[in-house]
């Protein structure tokens, strides 16, 4: 039998609520809320382990959730009422599916790269937004890994599962300060192209069908010096416009594809 | 001397509000609100007409304030208590000065191309943010013209104005009904190249170093058919990942600096 909640005043509810608010709850719990069938499903794709189902009151006799439900038979399964799944819940509208999933901490070592490596680096970004397009750059370009430099955020905070579409769930994802990310990258022999203005060359004149790791910074602050004094390469976006600006998901696309047309998106 | 206003009740404050929260205002004004300094001074060069200037009450004397209101000479200039510039004004912090600057309504027919032109044409774009980092990506490629096809929103919401960090006054944009702009495009013999899955080929395997609109459509229903039937090409930008999803801002950009790759970022 499943269990039953229609109090918001359960402290079930309450620690649900904080985990989709709190990074500090996700990190002392180790695990994070997952919306969405879709969503769910790319995480159990992903090798994630969904530790409990909240289903909205109604919706557990529904065929997509009864086969979600049987394929996860050591997830608990919780019915929320309405009312309970809507204070939960950061979406409106028709999904009705909510999961608590254990988090991933791929370290650096852990990450299982291929002999000719593509890889895109963000180093410190912040808006949830621009990290979710940034993720769904990654996933539609099948980059090898993607690595956080110096995190500002824990990857499952909702606005970022959301922006994302899912693709958190979809490639290999590492965090690491800054120095160990170059390391890491220097110890592989991964070339390093940054994004960074000084003594920086155009970025389609560049050979990137080598082991290649792609670094981009914050639009506002751009990369730290570390990445100055190791970088192959510094590469450039030539823009001929008013202003010197781009969204950093955006520049981050041209480059990687830029790479993938080069190895011929094999 | 600079007219003052201290109260929220005051008709002009109505007046300000509406021209930023309603279309139908900006259209029956025939212009629209612009807030921040830079932002101004990017419509300045971009040769909106300023029609008045709004200064929160302290910055009036601020060198750079003053050299905007010398600068120009035919609008009027109103100092707004703080309570009522905070009413007005979207953003929060240090921007001061807010302008009410005539809207520019450029047909297909107006828009001043090159010989060897390149475009970039979003159907019916929703989310101001998408619209903003389009037009980005188009001021950051120096595309020739934007044209914005079967609009479903003004140009001036805004949204729109700060999500493109001032763009949306740096390019040539039209918009037009999508039957308009075919038109268009088959008369001035550009090609078209439509981000249409159906038929398509690579995007990097075209040649888009002659006359070439490169058309996207929106995430959720891609271009209507009209595109269908006309498009030189159907393109594609091959995916690798779980999820064949892409924002279309990043999906843009990738194309349109393909095509400026190939023409020698010319």
């Amino acid at each position: 039998m499943h269990k039953h909640i229609s109090s918001a005043q359960n402290p079930a509810v309450k620690r649900l609520l904080q985990l989709q608010e709190k990074s500090r709850s996700r990190k002392k719990e180790g695990g994070f809320i997952i919306e969405g069938l879709r969503e769910i499903g790319l995480a159990i794709s992903g090798q994630y382990t969904i530790a409990a189902l909240y289903i909205k009151e109604g919706f557990q006799e529904e065929a997509s959730v009864v086969t979600l439900i049987n394929s996860l038979q050591t997830a608990s399964v919780t019915i929320l009422s309405e009312e309970v799944y809507r204070k939960i819940a950061y979406r409106d509208g028709t999904e009705s599916v909510i999961a608590f999933a254990k988090a991933k901490n791929t370290s650096l070592q852990e990450l299982q790269l291929p002999q000719n490596p593509l890889l895109l680096i963000a180093e410190a970004p912040e808006k949830p937004g621009n990290i979710g397009a940034l993720l769904r750059t990654a996933d539609a370009a099948a980059v090898d890994a993607v690595i956080i430099a110096n995190p500002k955020t824990d990857l499952y905070n909702p606005n970022i599962i959301r922006s994302s579409v899912g693709c958190v769930f979809t490639s290999q994802i590492a965090l690491a300060p800054t120095s160990e990310v170059i390391s890491f990258l220097q110890d592989q022999k991964i070339q390093i192209f940054s994004a960074i203005l000084q003594k920086a060359q155009p970025y389609h004149e560049q050979d990137y069908t080598q082991p290649t790791a792609i670094v981009v910074g914050t639009e506002a602050t751009g990369l730290t010096q570390a990445w100055r004094e190791v970088s192959t390469q510094n590469i450039k976006i030539p823009m001929g416009g008013a202003i010197d600006s781009m969204n950093v998901s955006v520049a981050a696309g041209i480059l990687v594809f830029e790479a993938k047309r080069q190895r011929n998106f094999i």
